[in-house]
């Protein structure tokens, strides 16, 4: 990665993630200042060329850009708002947790203070910052981010998404949906397959291949979502469903859990009862897209 | 592909898929002979080289090798039953969809028939037969598998799992739950996205690059399962499901589905009131390999 390594950076907030990112501008050769709301966490830090600052205003005015990481959207607006005049012409970086409407409102907050600001969310752990594994999304206007880009590259693989502040946020739950989603239709798979003396280790692969190959289906998969026709070009839902049953009838058979089994018919037994039956598995945006009940 | 073209095979069934099987077969050489319950369909094949049989048991002593794939196990029987003597000293691959306990039972009723008998399930749709695309597993002792593997070959990339007949079937209702949960979670974070004005197609990739990456982590989770000790080296259950909150609270704020959130959500729940907070995701496989309640 490649970046002016002399920009000097301030990171508030110095928890597990915050310690992380503070550490990764030092290895990065940046003149680091840091703050936390418990002072002892800069120690360390602070015998790696770290410097403290005293309050949260003097870490702000400290450097012309700043990275906040704290627990929560709550804790940002605590802990910033004690000052507002240090937050004047500054750019700050939120990479806190939090929903779209969230940074979107911390967005019109910052600039009602006078500083830039650009949401982000970390794809990562934090033995993970510093390195290309270290996925982290930004969002806010685009100049504020390239403005940075290459002091920001020290923190990983970076990536900009788009104007809106929110899309950060929602980019990060999404993702971490498809992570989970991977990981559950896994475990159902390797629960199946021990029941016949198979071993996680054997199965993994298999598993592997099939969610990696499913992937590439994905951007063709949206063409027909953009351009909202469904035509049954590879299978029609109708057909799909029995597959459902089968996947349903072997889980009870064999006495694992068929809950994620259901809940896959369950979605596509309601697009095919909306008339969809005859149509392609991605219509079924129509139901993720609308609220559920209860 | 590479095989000997000159081996009979016969095909039982010209459904949808049987007459991609056949079709297959003649591309590559094979005199194939075909049986139909509704002759008619036989046609278009015997115009392409194909040999129509007058009956199920005449088709299946046209060649020592012969591929049945029909609606159901259901079907299989009662068009196999008819005359037992024509199994003695063939083989059957049974390519029809059906649970493991379907394929071990109809391997023990070949078997007292005299057959050697493989079972098998295709991860393709009828288009794809005959291409690398196609796979097509099988299960079923080593060595009638490896017997018949370069014939085999025509119809796709054939793959061998393992001497337990119920192995196909389990594998291929295992990849089917991986391809829908893709497939789901990917439409939970489309449906998100596109509430902020993001297209299906500009979201994909990033959906696809997570998919793929948590893919790769699968075999590195399997050696937690088959060793039954999950530290939490990357992340422990309890900080995940607070991201899961997350997920949920947006999508509940952008008035998507839920649904699948709050699923994902149930299943760390319940693992955490079991004790297993501290530990790391792929603990779960004890509420996957648990039956469900209703
Ligand atoms: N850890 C991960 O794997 C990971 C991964 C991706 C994203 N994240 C996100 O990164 C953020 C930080 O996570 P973490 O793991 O660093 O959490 P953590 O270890 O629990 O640290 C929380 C930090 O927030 C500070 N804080 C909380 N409330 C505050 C307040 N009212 N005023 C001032 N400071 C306050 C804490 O200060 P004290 O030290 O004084 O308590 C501490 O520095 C979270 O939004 C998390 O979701 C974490
Ligand atoms: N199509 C796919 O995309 C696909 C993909 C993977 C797996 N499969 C599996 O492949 C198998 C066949 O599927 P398909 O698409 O070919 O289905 P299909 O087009 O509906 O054809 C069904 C076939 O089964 C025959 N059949 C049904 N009951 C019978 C009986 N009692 N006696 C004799 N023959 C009987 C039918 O004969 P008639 O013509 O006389 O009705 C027909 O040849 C199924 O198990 C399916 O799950 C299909």
């Amino acid at each position: 990665m490649n970046h002016k390594s002399d920009t000097p950076v301030t990171v508030i907030g110095l928890g597990l993630m915050g310690q992380a990112l503070a550490g990764a501008f030092l290895r990065g050769g940046h003149p680091t200042t840091v703050w936390n709301r418990t002072a002892s966490k800069a120690d360390k830090l602070a015998a790696e060329g770290a410097r403290p600052a005293p309050t949260a205003a003097d870490a702000l005015r400290a450097s012309p850009l700043t990275i906040v990481c704290v627990t929560d959207y709550r804790a940002v607006h605590e802990l910033l708002g004690a000052d507002d005049a240090a937050l004047d012409g500054t750019t700050l970086i939120n990479l806190t947790s939090g929903t779209s409407a969230q940074a979107r409102e911390a967005a019109r907050w910052a600039g009602r203070r006078g500083a830039r600001y650009l949401d982000g969310a970390i794809m990562a752990v934090p033995p993970a910052i510093g390195t290309d594994e270290a996925v982290i999304l930004h969002s806010g206007p685009q100049a504020d981010f390239e403005a940075h880009r290459s002091t920001l590259g020290a923190l990983g693989a970076v990536t900009y998404l788009g104007a809106d502040h929110g899309l950060a946020s929602l980019y990060d739950v999404a993702g971490l949906a498809m992570m989970w989603s991977v990981l559950n239709a896994w475990l159902q798979g390797t629960a199946m397959l021990r029941t016949a003396g198979v071993d996680a280790a054997t199965y993994a692969p298999f598993a592997q291949r099939i969610a990696a190959g499913v992937a590439e289906w994905l951007p063709g998969y949206a063409e027909q979502i953009d351009s909202g026709s469904f035509p049954a070009e590879v299978s029609a839902l109708e057909t799909d469903v029995r597959a459902m049953a089968h996947l349903i009838e072997e889980s009870e058979a064999v006495g694992v859990s068929a809950e994620l089994p259901k809940m896959i018919k369950a979605m596509a037994d309601r697009s095919i009862a909306a008339g969809h039956g005859g149509e392609q598995y991605p219509v079924l945006i129509e139901e993720f897209g609308r609220p559920s009940t209860g």
